[in-house]
């Protein structure tokens, strides 16, 4: 194993790090990155650097941004009395996706997390509750994650939220649609069958 | 989509040119590199400029190497005149692991392949003739891949080198170690016939 480098595998072993990557994709990455040209390792690294330098999370709802406010919270005709709560940046991006929400939304950069330590003070909570105390807004949609970190921190959101007597909306959880109902796993499908909707009542 | 800074998607874009690497898998690295510490984000940068800045080409076979001088060329317990010809640096790293070769290398940077217009004169030979012309070396091992690409340089490679009277091989072709003959391709299965080796002769 010699053959290579030492700097070769340290390259590797830093990219392995990366999520989804395991070592072998790791080496394929440096072996790509050494037959790149010259200017593209240039724009590569800086783009890191640039990237890493000014997106930071927005003042207001903690979205990344390259400006104090994100381009959501900054857009006079997004919906301020409508919060939706994520876990993460990206779950923004993955929501946006669908065109079906027009509020705004705060990023809890995290879950509550027994396992991996992360308890309730560790959530961005703060900003959240001082506008919630402020009254400026009146519709609360938590989208966490259907998992357990999820779940729990669903219910601390409810529960911390709940005395600002504001409408608390939880995103339906149920069967993915294109689906069939016998490849669905059966928490979902027990899920599904437990916040049954009336379609027809008599 | 315009919910994040552009400079975002900018890196993801670079990100998913890597090998193996999709748009969502992009992404989730994207994400990854800022939500690193500060530190770590300059060790990645600095570690991809190092490598890119120090490895270059071994002078003698094309290895990548930090030296003029490949590690393996200049390592005096190697027989330097049987050389083992392969398509890129990666093949030595799988070569090494198998602790079964005891020569030295030699590196194409490439196979002959007409679809991507690489040809015979695009293959890094010049150096390996001048060693064959020098009777340098007694022994050639052709470890090319076993895909188009690679047969139609092995092809090549033969009838470059046969004027030369050293002795020529091809690694083996056949059935892999630990698969089942019911699951292997039957172009693969159809060459281990065709090369079937003798075990036992009357």
């Amino acid at each position: 194993m010699n053959s290579f480098p030492k700097i070769f595998f340290d390259l590797v072993e830093i990219i392995s790090r990366f999520p989804g990557i395991g070592k072998r994709s790791a080496e394929r990455i440096a072996f790509f990155i050494l037959r790149m040209k010259p200017d593209e390792v240039k724009q590569l690294t800086a783009k890191i650097e640039e990237v890493y330098q000014y997106i930071k999370p927005c003042r207001i709802c903690n979205n990344f941004s390259t400006q104090e406010v994100c381009s959501i919270c900054s857009n006079s005709s997004r919906d301020k009395s409508i919060v939706c709560i994520v876990e993460e940046p990206k779950d923004i991006l993955a929501i946006e996706k669908t065109s079906q929400y027009r509020g705004v939304y705060y990023v809890l950069l995290g879950s509550i997390s027994p396992l991996e330590g992360i308890t309730e003070e560790e959530l961005n909570l703060r900003k959240l509750l001082n506008r919630l105390e402020r009254k400026e807004i009146k519709e609360i949609i938590i989208a966490t994650d259907p998992d357990n970190e999820g779940e729990i921190t669903a219910q601390f959101l409810i529960e911390k939220i709940s005395p600002y007597k504001v409408k608390i909306y939880r995103i339906a959880i149920g069967v993915p649609l294109g689906t069939q109902i016998e490849y669905i796993d059966s928490a979902t499908l027990g899920k599904a069958l437990i916040e049954k909707k009336a379609v027809l009542d008599f």
